[in-house]
């Protein structure tokens, strides 16, 4: 696995200051907007940007750890809502349709069947992950995989003409590889990691982190790198995720950031190659205990926070109204001169 | 100044609530989506709730109290912002555009000759206010009508057949009448109500204060009821909106609620008539120091926190995507039965 992710160049900065400080506004009274015209301008080297053929990769994959009944839904879920995206009926397909993504569905490896719907693209690596409670939660050659196909994917938007990307996720029990993900790469106690994911008790939340602490004592993470913790733990799908934001960052794109689970994945991707934080844009910040402090991991300040803990990356398709505003802010704003105003200071 | 403004009949709550559980996702997981669909169920009385014709008012008037130097901005700002809104350069015409809102604009009392520009709708009540350091800004007749030019332009969008409705205003000074009506309809010492507008320096908010605190010394709050204090202090596109909001609410449409100005207006307006806040959806939190004490004074949750502080409605209608998403969950999102998922809980 080796990527090529670059910081945008800086020589541009100026300029894009220059430009968005001279739109007919009070300079920064357009706050957030402002801060993300000069991201997105860095990112696409231009004082125009564009957004064009917006992408969404839905990463389905089920989880070995789900076993231990570390989730308030039952593992039949997974399936059960892949197929109901295939019909339009989710969360993630009225956010899709109604801000004009293309949503991407992909079995990583989730436990059925499901060849028989053809929207659902087949990358299915096993019937889920082994449970990381006594092992890996998959060899390095279906580690591999899962980075090839999500690679795979952002190639497939950048070829079809994409500029942003967004990824999300659908996997029972996924909320426990992004907690010990966040304990191991944010260096923060396992147990101010752990929520309550799609509605565990408190008693739920208290077994939840034994397992998840005995799987951390086995696992032994002294003697390993990023990338052993990533597989160790990782679901099919979040390692899926993982490869197509490294792609999507090679490629230039803006990376939309979703909740709990695919900042987890955000923060493991900025632990192998810093630089792609550049890219990234931060959607929400979820109604999962422990998002905020994940987020301040890597200094990010999420667009919005509407208390969204559903996943299948619905929280950071809510924020892409945003972003396109700070590029209409860009092309379509008058500046002092030509809107003939008084500067105001 | 008479309206009838009566709280939604609470008679489909349950329904409502049963509907929003019942969708595919674990409950309460689509966070504020869900309690907006809930408000808006309840202001439509329907399950299926649609949002049409979407209009924005955006009110123009010009403050007597600007000749004391309380502002960054000179006040020929005004007038020059209106006619770069009639050409579409405006950071109002941006979001308009892109989120489909038809825009009316109206000059409701601008120091300066505009009947050149047609699509500016000609309501002048004077050039400006009166300067209400000296005594009121405006007259009994000149509050009618303002009262009822708002009316009027609701009025005109409901016929249009608009469910959902924004109010935005350009007033150069305007933050002066909203700091002070913060403090008496919210009992908050002006100290604190007070923020740098369009961009004061440290000094410039110090002599603000000032000015202020003698007006409202000369004014005598005592005596007074809350219409008085509106119009002793009011700017005529200020007035103009409470007017528009208050008819907004008795046609049983959302009103959308932009930063400082607009929500000083809907403060105000809920001191006359408490129940309009049942139609109220609070946009944003803006960067003006303040806002969100005031918004704490109507126990509005804002669905923004983004540091935009230009007024114009811009805060508020940046937010309408999130009013989409919410009435699209109740119109396409399956529930358990029709997807056939297994309830989570």
């Amino acid at each position: 696995m080796k990527f090529n992710i670059e910081a945008p160049k800086e020589d541009i900065k100026a300029l894009l200051v220059k430009k968005i400080d001279n739109l007919n506004k009070p300079k920064g009274s357009l706050g957030r907007l402002e801060e993300l015209a000069l991201q997105i301008g860095l990112i696409q080297q231009t004082l125009s940007p564009t957004l064009s053929h917006p992408c969404h990769l839905l990463f389905g994959g089920d989880h070995g750890i789900e076993r231990e009944g570390v989730s308030a839904s039952p593992r039949d879920v997974t399936w059960q809502q892949m197929i109901n995206f295939t019909k339009g009926g989710g969360g993630v397909n009225m956010l899709c349709r109604q801000h004009g993504f293309k949503l991407h569905i992909i079995d990583m490896g989730i436990d059925h069947e499901l060849t028989a719907y053809p929207t659902i693209i087949d990358r299915k690596i096993a019937y889920g992950t082994k449970n990381f409670l006594h092992g890996p939660a998959m060899t390095e050659e279906e580690f591999d995989r899962a980075i090839s196909t999500g690679k795979e994917m952002a190639d497939r938007c950048f070829e079809e003409g994409c500029t942003v990307i967004c990824m999300g996720e659908m996997g029972i029990a996924n909320t426990c590889p992004s907690s010990i993900w966040m304990s191991l790469f944010g260096n923060i106690p396992l147990s101010e990691c752990i929520g309550a994911g799609s509605g565990l008790d408190n008693e739920g939340i208290r077994h939840k982190e034994n397992v998840l602490k005995n799987a951390l004592i086995r696992f032994n993470a002294r003697s390993c790198q990023t990338i052993d913790a990533i597989r160790y733990f990782g679901g099919f799908e979040m390692v899926g995720a993982i490869g197509a934001m490294l792609r999507a960052a090679e490629h230039h794109m803006i990376i939309m950031v979703d909740g709990f689970i695919m900042t987890a994945c955000m923060l493991a991707a900025s632990r192998l190659y810093p630089n792609i934080l550049h890219y990234a844009v931060f959607g929400h910040c979820s109604g999962e205990s422990g998002h905020r402090r994940m987020l301040d991991c890597m200094n990010a300040k999420p667009l919005l926070s509407l208390g969204m803990r559903l996943g299948e990356g619905t929280g950071a398709l809510c924020a892409y109204p945003i972003i396109e505003s700070s590029v209409r802010m860009m092309n379509e704003m008058n500046n002092f001169d030509n809107a003939h105003i008084t500067k105001y200071f």
